[in-house]
This record gives C-alpha cells, structure tokens and sequence, in this order.
C-alpha cells in the first residue's frame, strides 16, 4: 500500500518535472528509504519500525498532555513576562510557545529565565514548576508508556511465535507419522525429514539430534518428545573426548609439556588477579598458553576469551608501533587504556552489563540503522530546504547571532580569528547534514541551528526542527526502553538462576544442562548403535554419505572404548530466557491454545506441507 | 551512630572556635539535616534516604564503568586533539576530563566538538562513539540498574510486611482464643480486641468489622477469617440507604424537584462531552447540580469532582477578578487554560495517568523533601565557600566572560544594556543558592556557573559541582525509577482488572467488591440482630456507650425494613495492588513461612503483646 503510494507520488512528480521542464524541490527524495526497508536483509530494521509503529498510539497521548501543559504554560508566560522588554523569549505568543519547547528538552535553560529572573526573583517559581511537571514527570511517564508497550509487544511476539512453533511441530508430527504406527515417529522418517530440512547435516548428527529428541528411550518419537524439534534443531554435536584435554590424542611426551602448560594456565590466571598493571608481556603468554591449553577452537568459542585477545595484539601492535615509531598506526598506541577493560571481568554485575551489550548489540545495530533512515529522510529534505543558507557572519538579526560569528579580534598586538563555529552545522550536504541533525539529537544548543537557519529562511523552519525532535524523542525513548527492557530481564533471569549450572533435563537417555557458554544436550552412543545405525542408513535408507558415521565406527575401534559421549551445543537465545521467565504462562497459553485448537493460517500450512510430504514419500 | 559522629564533630568544632576566638568556615552546618532527618515526621524521607542508599553500591558499580570510559576517552581526546592550539577544551589531560565530564551532560555540546570538527571534519567520529557509549548506553545501563534494584525493594518490603502481618495475625488469633474453644474468636473477646486497638470506632463499627471478618456465617472466627484483620480494618461504614439517592430522606415534594436535577445532570454530562468550548455557565451549573444531586459528601469523595470544583471555583474568580479589574487577583485569570484539563478525564489512559499522579503525590513530595535536604546541605558548603565570588563583569580570564558581561552597548544612537545575567547564579544567600542548584539539577549550560566560579577560585571548586551532579543524578535517577514502576504496576494492574467492578469474594454473609473508588464491604444486619447485640454489649461486655447501635435500631424501627444494608469503603492502596500482582508468589511466601516458622523478632512480640494480653484479661 504505502510503496504503491509513494510510487504514485513520484510517478506524478516525473510527470510534472517533465511538463514543467525545470528542477523544483525534491523533497519526494526523502521517500526513498521506503524501497530500501523493504528488500530482505532489512528484516530487523521493518520490525522496529513495526514497534515503533506500536508504541505511538499511547506515546502520542501522552505527547499531547505534554503539548497542552506547554500551550497553558506559554500563554501564562506570555501574560506574566511580556511587560518586560529586555526578555525576548516571551515578547510574542509564538516566541513564548517556541522558548517553552525548547526549554522541555533544557537547552535554554536557564537564559530563558534570566531576564525574568533579574527583574523579579519570584518568578523563577514559574520555570520551576514548569520543568518539575513536564520535564520531570510527563517525561518520565512517556518512557513508562513506552516501556510498557514494549514489554507487552515482547510478550505477545513471544507467545504468537511459541504457538506458531508448535503448531507447526504438530503438523509435521501428523505428517511423519505413518498409518500403522499413528503415534511415533521412527528415524526413519525422522532421518527423511532431515535430509529436506537441513540438506547440510551429516549422518551423524542427524541420527544424534533423533537421540536428543528421544527422551524415553524408545525406538519412536512421541508428540512429546517432537515438541522439543526446534531446541535440538540448532545444536552443534562434538565428541567428548574421553580425557578432558584436547591434546590427549597427541603422543605421550607432547601430552605432559600441555598439560604442564594447563596447570601453569591455572596458576597464571590466579596470580594475574593479583598483579595490577597492565603488564603486556603477561598478558600476552596469557592469552598464548591459554590458546595451547584449551585448545584454539574452545579459546575462541568464548566471548570473553576473544575480547581478550584482541585486545592483548592491539597492544601488542602498539608496543610496535612505538618502538618503529610507526605514525599512521599511532591510533592503536592510544587504545591502550581498553586493556584495563580487562578487570572488569572479575565483577558478576560487569560480567552482565557486558553480556548484555554483546547481547544487545544485533539489535542495536538494527535500531541505529533505522535511525538512520529517519536521518536520511530529514537530511534530504533539509538539504532541499536549507542548502547554504548559514555561513559565516550570517544571522545577525537573530539572538544567535554571536554563535556564528568569524571575525580577527585585535587584542594587545595578537590579532586572533574569533569563532562561533555554528556555520559548520550546516545541511550543505549529506555528511554535514548528518552531523548536524546528530547534534539535534544531542539536543544541548539545539535552538542556535534552529534559530540560526529561522532566521536566514522563514518561521515555518521551525517545524522542521520540531518535528524532527519529536521524532528522534519517540526513537530514542524506545531504544531507552528497549536496552532498560533487555537488562531488567536479564538481571531477573540471572536472579533466577543463581547456579552456575542448571540441569533442564535427565533422563537415562539425554541429560540437558545449561551452563555459562550455552545450552548443552548430552548423550551416548555406543558401537553398537553406530553399527547397527550405519547398517540401517546404508540398506534400508539407501544413503550414500556416510563418511561421519564411519569416521566414528573407525575412531571407536582405535580407541579400545564401547561408546563416545557427544555433546550438542548452542548459545543460549532470548527464547530460551522467556522460556524460563514466562514458565507459568507458556503453561496458560498452551491449554488456551489445545482449548481453542488454534488453526495456523492457510499459507503458513501449505508451506510446510510440500517438502515433508515429500519427505514422508520417499521414505514410505 | 551517625548522630553521635556529626555531634562529636560540631563539639570538637565548638571548642576550636572557643579557642581560636575567630570565625572560620562553619561547613558541618550542612550537617544539620541529619537532625531534622531524625524527628517523627520524616518518616518517609528516611525511606528515601533508606531506598538511595540500598541502591548505591550497583549504582557506583555502572558510575565505575562511566568514569573509566571517560577516562579512556579523554586521554584519546587529549593524544588526537591537544595538538590543535584554538581547541580550549582538550589542552591539558585536566581539561580533557573535565570537558568530556561535561560532555556527559551534554551541556557543553557541540560547542566542545567544534573546534576539531573545522579543522578535520571525521573528528566528530570521536564525539558521536562518546556520545553512543555514555550517555546513551550506559547512563541507560545505570537507570536500568536503579529501576531493577527498586523492583527488587519494592517487592521486598511487601513481602516482609505481609509476613509481619500475618505472624501478628497468629499472635492474635493465640491470645484472643479461650482454653475451651481453641480454634476460634468470639465477638466478646473481639470486641476487647478493638476496644483497645481502635479505641474511637463505635459499638456499631465494632461489630459491623466482626460481621465483615466472619466470611463463615459461624458464631465464632477462625484463624482464616482472623487472617483478614488487616484488610478490613480500615473500612469506613455506612448504612447504604434503602433507596439509591441521599434525599430519600427528605419529603415528597422535594425528593421529586432533586431527582429531576439527578436526571439533568446525567444529561448534561451527555451534552457536555459535545460541548467543547469553555463555558464557564455550563460548569458551574453542573457542578452546582452535581453537588446538589449526589450529595457534598458523596460529590468531594472524588478525586475528579474535587479537581472539577476547584477549577470551576478558579474559574469563577478570574472572572470575578476581571469583572471588578482587581490587579493583585489578576494571576487567577491566566489559570483559567487549566479548565482545559477535564476534557482530559474522557480517556482512559489520561485517567490512569492522573490517577498516577494523585497516587504518587505524597511519595513525590517526600522525595521533594530529600532533594532539598541535599540542596540545603549543599547550599550551605556553596555559601560558606562561594559566596560573592561573581559578581558583573567578573571572570573575565575565563572562557565563559561573556555570561558574566554587562556593560552599555550603543548601537545607532540607542544605548542598551548588554547583559550575561549569569552573575545571578550565585551563592550570596539561601535562596539564591537554591535556585543555582536547580539551574544545577537541570544541567543544560552548567558549566558556565561551573567555570565562572572556578575562574574566581581555585580548580579544586569543580570538584563541588561535580559531586553535586552525581548525587543529583542518584537523586533524579530514582524518581524516574519511580514513576515508571508506580505506573508500570498500575498499567499491569489495571490490564488484570479489565471490568470496572471485580468482585474478590461473595460468601452469604459478606459481598467484597472493587470498584473505581476502593473497596467495598457489604454485609447486611437485621434488626433482631442488632438488638440481639445490643442486649450482649449491654449486659454480658458492660460496653456503656451504644448510641451508634441505639439509633441504628431506632432508624429500622421508624423506616419499618427488618434489615439495613451497611457498606464499609477503604480507598485502594498500593498494598492490594501488590496483593493482586503477586497472589501466586505470595502463596509461595506463606508456604515458605509455615516451613521455617518464622518468629517475628522479639522487640515486635513484646509490642504486640501487652495491649492484647490486657486486651484478654479484660474479657476473660
């Protein structure tokens, strides 16, 4: 709708450009992100827009209540101050109305109180109360409305998509299973399922993920056990090797150096603690004998483990960089004081705050782009609108005029280049442009650009800027709300879960921990299993690639030992959290949902039909 | 302990000044508060203080992590930036600091960019990611972190006055019980009960709350009837009359003249929605009819009707004030916009926002309180320190001279006074101090007061106003914690209670009710027993006092109906909302407490018990 809109728009726009034969201001430029929203990679940024979208309804009554309160106050302003000709921020009724916006975001505050406040000390009661109400407390209460929009869209997006999921999981569930045997899935056409749902997925892992599916031990899936499809889906399977150490394969001399090397590691890590500088060269045989403990493939697994190291070689190329007296990699000399990040670690509340910003970080990255778009549209129109119109020395009818100012003052016999700099923020192009609307959205001294460009174009101008807060206020608000939302439930999760390691699931078959680096699913496969699963695949299935089940057949036998504990891993996802946080509720939601026997849309069915009906097909 | 401590130290500097026999510095009279702080009635900013504190240590936790960025960034900004001879703001690592501290704030941006930006535009690269990281991550980490901590409180001290109440209950319950009959409490020992803990509620009252306690319909409480002492306590009775209208009671001819008024008020609140301009007439009637149809008292119970009479009432002033021209009134008139705010009351959400606001009116007042505890504290050090170091045309070797100018300017052939107007801004007297504090909270240009007073003084004054910044920041944080978990719980609360009247419990004895204006009991007494009790007061407790019963008896008498129905009403507190937020963790609570048997500590049973084991012994 909205694109075949804006489609239109530009269509008629061509059409006119071209009867008129002239160029005329191309404010329809600012449509254009509209196209880029919608192509695929910008998933995320269509979502928050959707939030955004949301959450305006409540935000714009409260934005009302704020704008009432402002008219009432302007006109008692106007009626109290406009006597006094030294104020000129309530000579007029719309100046009155103008200061009284810019001083609800406080940038001037407290010059518009001065003149007043000169004249009488009483009346800065008056901006007192003013700031107390709006600023302090319907502000406050926009970011409550706001937080709680949000916390309520999280939760339903959470439920609809649980739902979704299983209804989903029962569909498949129906589809799998054959007519003599209506409540099991066998691997078989578990293994067929696979094969159409992860073309890449190894033998091997495809019958692990069946085991970890398989909570009773029986020789079929139950609806059940089928329920838990999409949290083994993604786990990563991995041998444990039967020591603890990774180097247990090499030969038995090499084996002691690392394991001498693990122990040192230990110890290293304990006396680190203690020493406080930022001692390069410790830290760097660190991160050098931690790499040939663990392993490199576990070191860098690990968040942390990474920022370490990275961390550890840019100083490694400062120290370089120094002693070369390098001049363009002298940059990384200064970010040497980020190795103190360092000894934030040791804290649990800096581990979380640091979690949660690598946590937060895709979606932030998400938000900043849509932001983005937003400044991308204002920056055109305000190119159109305000190309060149502030330079040096301009704007000397205006109250800002001295913030804009270049001129050689003389004093003593130095003659020096007085600066007001503001000409700099300016809309004469895209990289200034951006710049500029960024420091709007600072707020601080935001009225100077505003009047300054007012002042060299018409009052409308104003709107402009207003309008452009206003906006920058409901997607700051969310983004406010978004990281207050993402922490608050973490520190409760995290509450929650006081121990280290909590233990999900254990049955005979799969034990299912989850410990600091995710979520671990355990089992056991022993030859046998592996014989008589390769026999199956190779003759009745009719599957060709099998080299991971023969690699371990192979490793099995090497070895001298009966079975190999895999283990299945991934990081633990927001879903998991609102598994744990909602438990109660999910509960509710699935009685409410078996109760109303809730039918997925049509499309949403007809899509999985195709490949598992052919899946089912080509097994029978 | 403190007291202790802050009068060891106003002694010991009593005697100095006995000693020396000169005047000095007096800073410990910023101790003062500490005193004031003590006394009975500022119970509730020792709740606040209680709350800042508890939330302090993961506040300076996130101020730990925002210091050392700072930190990090001004050394990046002194190493990029200092080589530049027109950049004030990064020439040594001191002022490095102490602009990005500022920075923080904002207040001093773009200003602080400017120069680096004219001379390499992708400086501001430097400013943005500063920006980014502070103010908009980690000063949203610390709110988060506040908000979290005062969830965590909050909920905290529910729970553990709920158990307190409950063990309370139980004590009770064991005293008040007779050897004979061991599970239960009858009126006799009841009403000793409440002679003693509510000595001014009358007879009727008395037996009205055993009625409302007796869910049963039995002769005698059980403890889970008992268990509901503390929610009805409070009830106020009234006899509801038999008819709906307060002036049933009156004759016919005037019954018939109010009860058409009754029926124009409900149309004129139809037409009055329609009618959108403000005519004053129209309020005024309707307030009039209002007060005349439902009853002064009934009318003023209403938050809304009270809010509706003042400005009706303000509204009727100015226009008195205009009519007669009387100057000093004239500020009534320019109130008069705020008639505006009814039309407010007709959504839904403005009414929960108002709600709010009246519900969190007095703690907001007791955090008003705080704030200026810490404004006198530091209002006082400022005095004694900064007193009349600025004054007109001071600082002119500082950066912010032109703040501080007023001098004659004579443009064309008119003479005007230039004015900086920031010499107001100082600590000459209390008051005075006050209002550069506020100007202070609200941050916005700061640092011009900041450097205008550092020019006149040392550089060590920065570190005064810094302080000041981050207690206020403490300060202000936790007001906006507060807002949003007042009116996120009211939001979730009023989503629970979708239907305007819930009813929590209907047993054949007592109906409970919630509706828009509190609570409500209704339990009905029949006049055989009324007389029932009073023959029981009379004769077997010795009560002599019993006009209340005596005339209910007379009104049935005279009325002719056999029973009046009594309604007992209690405002909603936050305590029920809790109650119904938490029901199903506040079944987790009491299960805990029957487990571990808490005993209440010693000092709170010896408290409770002298009243009631007198209480007994009287009975008995």
């Amino acid at each position: 709708m909205v694109k075949t809109c804006v489609l239109f728009i530009q269509f008629v726009e061509a059409i006119v450009v071209l009867v008129r034969q002239t160029s005329h201001l191309r404010v329809t430029r600012a449509l254009r992100p509209i196209f880029l929203v919608d192509c695929r990679y910008c998933g995320a940024v269509r979502r928050n827009l959707r939030q955004i979208f949301q959450s305006l309804p409540p935000f714009i009554d409260i934005l009302l209540l704020l704008l009432f309160f402002m008219v009432i106050f302007a006109i008692l302003g106007f009626c109290l101050f406009s006597a006094n000709s030294a104020d000129p921020y309530f000579s007029t009724l719309e100046n009155s109305i103008v200061s009284l916006f810019v001083l609800l975001t406080t940038a001037n505050f407290p010059d518009v109180m001065m003149p007043a406040y000169s004249k009488n000390r009483w009346s800065c009661i008056f901006f007192i109360v003013y700031l107390s109400i709006e600023l302090y407390f319907i502000m406050n209460l926009l970011l409550a409305v706001v937080f709680d929009t949000f916390n309520g869209v999280e939760k339903m997006k959470f439920k609809s998509l649980l739902l979704h999921k299983r209804s989903a999981v029962e569909h498949g569930f129906q589809l799998l299973v054959s007519r003599q045997r209506p409540d099991g899935v066998c691997l078989k056409q578990f293994d067929g399922l696979m094969r159409f749902y992860r073309p890449r997925m190894n033998a091997r892992d495809r019958f692990l993920t069946f085991k970890a599916l398989n909570h009773s031990g029986a020789t079929m899936l139950s609806l059940q056990d089928f329920y838990k499809f999409y949290e083994v889906i993604g786990l990563k399977w991995k041998a444990r090797r039967s020591g603890e150490y990774w180097f247990d394969d090499l030969p038995r001399t090499a084996f002691l150096i690392f394991k001498g090397l693990q122990d040192l590691v230990v110890a290293i890590n304990g006396i680190w603690i203690l020493v406080e500088t930022n001692m390069l060269i410790v830290y760097g045989t660190e991160v050098l004998l931690k790499i040939t403990g663990l392993g490199p493939l576990t070191y860098f697994s690990s968040g942390w483990n990474l920022f370490d190291f990275s961390v550890t070689v840019f100083a490694f190329l400062g120290l370089i960089a120094l002693a070369f007296d390098m001049e363009p990699f002298y940059f990384i000399l200064v970010l040497r004081p980020f190795q103190l990040l360092r000894l934030f670690k040791i804290k649990q509340r800096y581990r979380n705050v640091l979690d949660t910003m690598f946590e937060l970080f895709p979606r932030m990255a998400s938000l900043g782009l849509t932001l983005i778009i937003f400044y991308y549209s204002f920056a055109i129109v305000g190119m159109e609108f305000f190309a060149d119109v502030v330079y040096p020395n301009c704007c000397n009818t205006s109250r800002v005029a001295d913030s804009y100012r270049q001129k050689n003052v003389t004093i003593g016999n130095r003659t020096m280049l007085e600066e007001g700099y503001y000409y700099l923020n300016n809309f004469n192009n895209i990289l200034s442009s951006f710049v500029t609307l960024f420091e709007l959205t600072v707020v601080n001294n935001w009225y100077i650009t505003m009047e300054g460009v007012t002042s060299q174009t018409t009052h409308w101008s104003r709107l402009y800027f207003m309008t452009f807060y206003i906006v920058t206020m409901v997607v700051m608000t969310i983004i406010v709300a978004f990281i207050l939302d993402a922490f608050v439930f973490r520190m409760n999760y995290s509450r929650k879960n006081r121990e280290p390691m909590t233990e999900i699931s254990n049955t005979e078959n799969v034990v299912c921990v989850i410990d600091e680096m995710g979520i671990v699913f355990e089992t056991e496969m022993s030859q046998t299993e592996a014989l008589q699963t390769l026999d199956l695949y190779k003759h009745t299935l009719g599957v060709t690639n099998l080299s991971s089940l023969q690699d371990m057949c192979v490793t099995l036998e090497r070895s001298g030992h009966s079975s190999l504990v895999f283990l299945g891993r991934r990081s633990r996802t927001k879903s998991d959290l609102s598994m744990k946080m909602y438990e109660e509720e999910i509960q509710e939601w699935y009685e409410e949902y078996s109760r109303t026997n809730l039918q997925p849309d049509e499309t949403f069915h007809r899509e999985l039909d195709s490949p598992e009906a052919s899946a089912t097909n080509s097994i029978n």
